[in-house]
């Protein structure tokens, strides 16, 4: 392959369309399988994967939700007992092969409530079993996409889902919210992403759901990313799958139930968001590898280039002992420059470059990959300034995510605007009527704009505001963008 | 529920496969689930999992396999590139229902050698590639299976799979006998379950291998269970599949590969070998929580039970501290009896007692799961003590399941005996001619005694040998016992 077909070959602000696939497939995070609508996280893209679920079930063990395991089969009158819940997966099931006609049909779960919830039935007896918090980590399969977008959109991707049981609506509720929360955090201090927390309508609301949280996020592409999402389930569960529990009081009583996920979606937002002309940017607590060390020989001098190796294992022998995962890139093949460019492809925060007038100066040279800032720093330094860069780089990112954030949001009551702004590739705050035709009638009459949901603390409408398309009395404000 | 009920109620000497069962079921580890053949693993169970997937995963870091993910889902035309392979594994496909007759058909992976080798053969282009060690973590599904034997036989379970390319057979041959050693290690190690190492015969190698490496366990029910393997699988995937290097010689080679995995099967020996007729007895290093504390308050003494408590809390945080999964049981709507069962039935390593006279005394008491012995133990000591205990149950624990497998292990070379002793609950090392035909004649002549390895370092014949069934010169010796 030439050099130049190596990186990336378009502009992020020209062809965003184009730049996210390059991004994802000259890094090696992921590709296309022959399995029509499905892909192959390759190993730097479930690094990120596993960074995740390294941090969430840290979190989890706080906050005493136990991990388990159900089948991936449910079988069809299962979808049946929840009647949104069946009308709004049934079209996505993939259904498995029968032998016999006897059998019950078998499909493979696009959400696991159904079979998890016939397990809560005969688990939970008495006040005594509650709160009952369990969380999966699996892989879920919805037929209907065919159209893979490389973690945004495929047949089969990977996600938790967090499925929780109170004794009252208080706990259930401050526990969604809770959940919601810790999502809006680890976005923040894990994937250095800023998002939008608040409740979806009742058009965009979980099948099944008595309301749900989302929190979302906004693509330098101009579209919304619903990153993911926290429901309080109500009863209606609890009474299609028989739970019950027995009160102090000694009699039955129907518990509340909450729902939560995050998929691999989340990596999505993290290489559009930070990802630049050079390749991926990974934010510093999410990339395995923190900084490559890139040693620069010269063969007409073996003794120099001997002392800069020997330099370069002092220092990545250093990095590691403080349990800072770092790499040293000594092979012979490749030129530094390839070197660089390889390692500004696959988004590693820190480049450590040393040559021998370095180790002569006793300095190497230290540079940012989401900045290309370069600083010289004495070797007896390294171990001190590696931690404090790799924290700037994180609140750089977050900072300038956020200030993105906030300058592609408009706030409007006038129709056209909102076409308008949200054509030029923003979103927008806006008063409407809450009801589901005239969201139905938006997203027609605008080939697919929706509400994105009435974001916490700022959906409050002023007295007389009235819905930004129909015109009737307003009853909260929320974002209208194009999605995913 | 009656107090019995709760507890095991079979001995596991009288009738092991209901004492398995109730093991299962009575410890929250895992339960059937409303789909055939597939189970539910519990949080408990679950636990244990997540204890083999850390260990294995902070290996695998050192041995630079990285962990990547396959798509759930394998076109029937991949089947077909390894003609081995395919014979194996057809039966044994779950497949997806067709939208039309046009998609080709889709099955659920029974194992993913396929869908990963179509990948390598776009990722490996030159010797600089390789070696390439790929791992994933997944469920896998095996439709034959409908006779759920929770963690030991069901259509769905989770494994992890590995899968290397290499430039040269050596290499291959040197890290496929690796793996296997891992797989050793982490039995002994994790587990304290000692295991037989060896080569499978031609019989019974893994469909498609050049040769397979397995270690075998003995349960105490008189079964062995092939607990993992580890295969060399020459060049006839790489054939199928296309893959191919090119060589510091600038000419193109064809690699060799390997792949090697293990399975929530290990579960199921860690709870039939270590289990005893109060239920789980946990590896310490496997259990989540190492140690329960007790506190034994008496209604009538508020005083003296506040005092108990107080110290039970900091009893608590000074393991905490120590990086030491504990768990205080400070439930007070049961009383300390049913806790010590409750405890005991989930196999916590250690019990802490500790009641008004002994916070007076400065003393707790810690008892073993596994051997009942209690100590006492000055407050002062625990911290210290804790550690040491741990380590002692686990020896005890592996000494004890060596010895077991030890004195069940006869040599004849009488056909016989070998019926006789098999039928007696043991295993049999014995002289074999190597011939499939010979395998296949002794399996149906005693209804199901098949080979399960030739032991690594014991299995040389002797000059002038014989096979113990066919009575025509022997190759070898090999271990034979009736298997899951």
């Amino acid at each position: 392959m030439a050099k130049n077909e190596l990186g990336i070959t378009v502009k992020k602000e020209e062809d965003i369309v184009s730049w996210y696939s390059q991004v994802v497939l000259k890094s090696e995070l992921a590709e296309p399988s022959a399995v029509k609508g499905c892909a192959v996280i390759r190993p730097l893209g479930f690094s990120l994967w596993q960074g995740i679920q390294d941090y969430f079930n840290a979190r989890l063990k706080k906050l005493k939700v136990k991990n388990a395991y159900f089948p991936l089969f449910i079988p069809e009158s299962f979808f049946m007992r929840e009647a949104e819940h069946v009308e709004g997966f049934a079209p996505e099931v993939a259904w498995i092969e029968r032998k016999n006609d006897n059998e019950e049909r078998l499909g493979i779960r696009p959400t696991s409530e159904t079979i998890m919830y016939d397990s809560y039935a005969r688990w939970i007896r008495s006040w005594r079993d509650l709160p009952l918090r369990i969380n999966q980590w699996a892989n879920i399969v919805r037929w209907e996409v065919s159209d893979v977008k490389l973690f945004l959109r495929s047949r089969e991707f990977l996600w938790q889902e967090g499925h929780c049981v109170y004794a009252t609506e208080e706990e259930c509720d401050k526990e969604t919210l809770m959940m919601l929360d810790e999502y809006v955090t680890m976005s923040k201090e894990l994937l250095a992403l800023p998002s939008i927390p608040g409740y979806k309508t009742e058009k965009e609301k979980f099948a099944g759901a008595k309301y749900t949280t989302t929190f979302e996020m906004f693509m330098p592409d101009g579209k919304a990313l619903q990153s993911g999402t926290s429901h309080n389930l109500g009863q209606g569960f609890a009474k299609g799958f028989g739970i019950s529990f027995k009160g102090t009081d000694g009699k039955d009583h129907t518990p509340w139930q909450s729902s939560w996920g995050v998929s691999t979606r989340l990596l999505g937002a993290v290489i559009m968001v930070h990802g630049d002309d050079k390749g991926l940017v990974l934010p510093p607590r999410l990339a395995e590898t923190k900084l490559v060390i890139i040693p620069i020989t010269i063969k007409k001098n073996p003794e120099a280039s001997e002392q800069v190796l020997k330099k370069a294992k002092e220092l990545e022998q250093e990095l590691l002992n403080l349990g800072i995962d770092v790499e040293l890139d000594d092979r012979e093949e490749y030129s530094p420059g390839f070197k660089f460019s390889d390692w500004e492809l696959k988004g590693v925060p820190l480049r450590l470059e040393l040559g021998p007038r370095d180790v002569e100066a006793g300095n190497c040279i230290i540079a940012k990959r989401n900045t290309g800032e370069k600083r010289t720093i004495p070797f007896g330094d390294v171990a001190k300034n590696v931690p404090e860069l790799l924290d700037e780089i994180h609140n750089e990112m977050y900072a300038k995510a956020e200030q993105f954030l906030k300058d592609h949001e408009v706030e409007t009551n006038d129709f056209d605007e909102l076409q308008k702004v949200i054509s030029e590739g923003k979103y927008v705050l806006a008063p409407h009527c809450g009801s589901v035709d005239c969201e139905d009638e938006i997203k027609a009459e605008t080939s697919g704009i929706t509400t994105r949901c009435r974001p916490m603390g700022r959906d409050e409408i002023s007295e007389g505001d009235v819905c930004i398309h129909c015109g009737k009395p307003a009853k909260y404000k929320v974002i209208f963008a194009r999605n995913y």
